[in-house]
């Protein structure tokens, strides 16, 4: 694929992908990160106990639960969300140091979490939903994941099912038929995105510097 | 270039074109019109005469004043000028019969048009500014293009700045600094814009259909 760039100086922004758990979502995040270093990974703060080989800061940000509340009271999560005992965000602070330096940032979070991050940063947020190609594909992968059930994979089912009807709360759909394609997909709506007038900060000067020789 | 593809039925879009001349629009175009089947160009009707090699229904629509009048007044075209004695516009009927099959259709036309023409398909226009990478560069192909006066060059940049200063009238901006890398940004936002949820019309019942399993 040709290099594509922005020469102008430019606003970061704020790339959610959701899917039902499944779809993919994850081998796509990992494979634009690994080929855009331009594109870095929220990491998500929790107050569960770190598991063997989780490293702090990289996995998640494991802080307590004073932590936490505090940092959601200020105003410091940009989503939050307690499942069972266990509290996770995202920490604002790193989002908005990466964005004022022109990073974009991938985040990995549910419907829920896209619902809480918009009202605070619309014009900042791209969001992709990410869908199965087919209903057995989607078995077959959640079956593939684990030796679980059948009752379990029934239960995942349901949730995929309703995870899915939140489609239209996204701003673009990739149908992830083939994991190239997808990720093809995927990168171009990165691409698109920052080439939006809005994001690129800069050209007022850049334009001004032309006009100024004609 | 991964192929990308949208499996689900969609509504066409029109892609618009603008730059000031020289700055590398018409060779952009070209590129993209050669390697995507689903992109077609918009042909401009005119009252003028053809010139010589010139093809009716490829290289314009060559109608007569009586018919382009009518059609304007009976609001067949999307957007249309006058220059000098002559009327320039775009039929509407092609563009509709397109975008009804799933087709994209491309657009090189000015500020002027894409004024016209954003005030009637705003949700099904997507809009592209290029911008040359520097005043030094415009001139030298403003200057290669014809072996015209200094002072006809200098015409033509004066008139590059003032369609300069359009730039804010579009959502996306690529600043042409290698063609291959222009060329690239631009199928990326096609591909992006074709991603867009609200284009993809087939997407309630392909959601429904794997919901209907889980």
């Amino acid at each position: 694929m040709t290099q594509t760039f922005v020469p102008v100086r430019r606003r970061g922004l704020m790339l959610v992908l959701s899917s039902p758990s499944g779809a993919g979502k994850t081998t796509i995040a990992r494979e634009l990160l690994a080929t855009d270093p331009q594109l870095e990974m929220s990491v998500s703060a929790t107050t569960r106990a770190p598991r063997p080989g989780e490293v702090d800061g990289k996995d998640y940000h494991f802080v307590d639960i004073a932590t936490f509340e505090r940092m959601v009271s200020e105003g410091e999560m940009l989503e939050h969300a307690k499942v069972f005992d266990n509290y996770y965000g995202t920490p604002a602070k790193p989002v908005r140091d990466a964005l004022a330096a022109g990073k974009d940032v991938l985040f990995d979070i549910d419907w829920q979490g896209t619902q809480q991050m918009r009202q605070g940063a619309r014009s900042d947020l791209a969001s992709i939903f990410i869908l199965p190609p087919a209903v057995e594909e989607l078995e077959r992968r959640l079956k593939s994941r684990a030796q679980d059930s059948e009752e379990v994979v029934k239960k995942r089912m349901a949730k995929a099912g309703d995870e899915m009807s939140h489609w239209p709360e996204y701003d673009y759909i990739v149908v992830n038929h083939q994991l190239d394609s997808s990720v093809a997909s995927v990168k171009a709506i990165l691409t698109a995105e920052r080439l939006k007038r809005e994001r690129q900060v800069g050209l007022p000067d850049f334009v001004n510097a032309l006009r100024s020789k004609t």
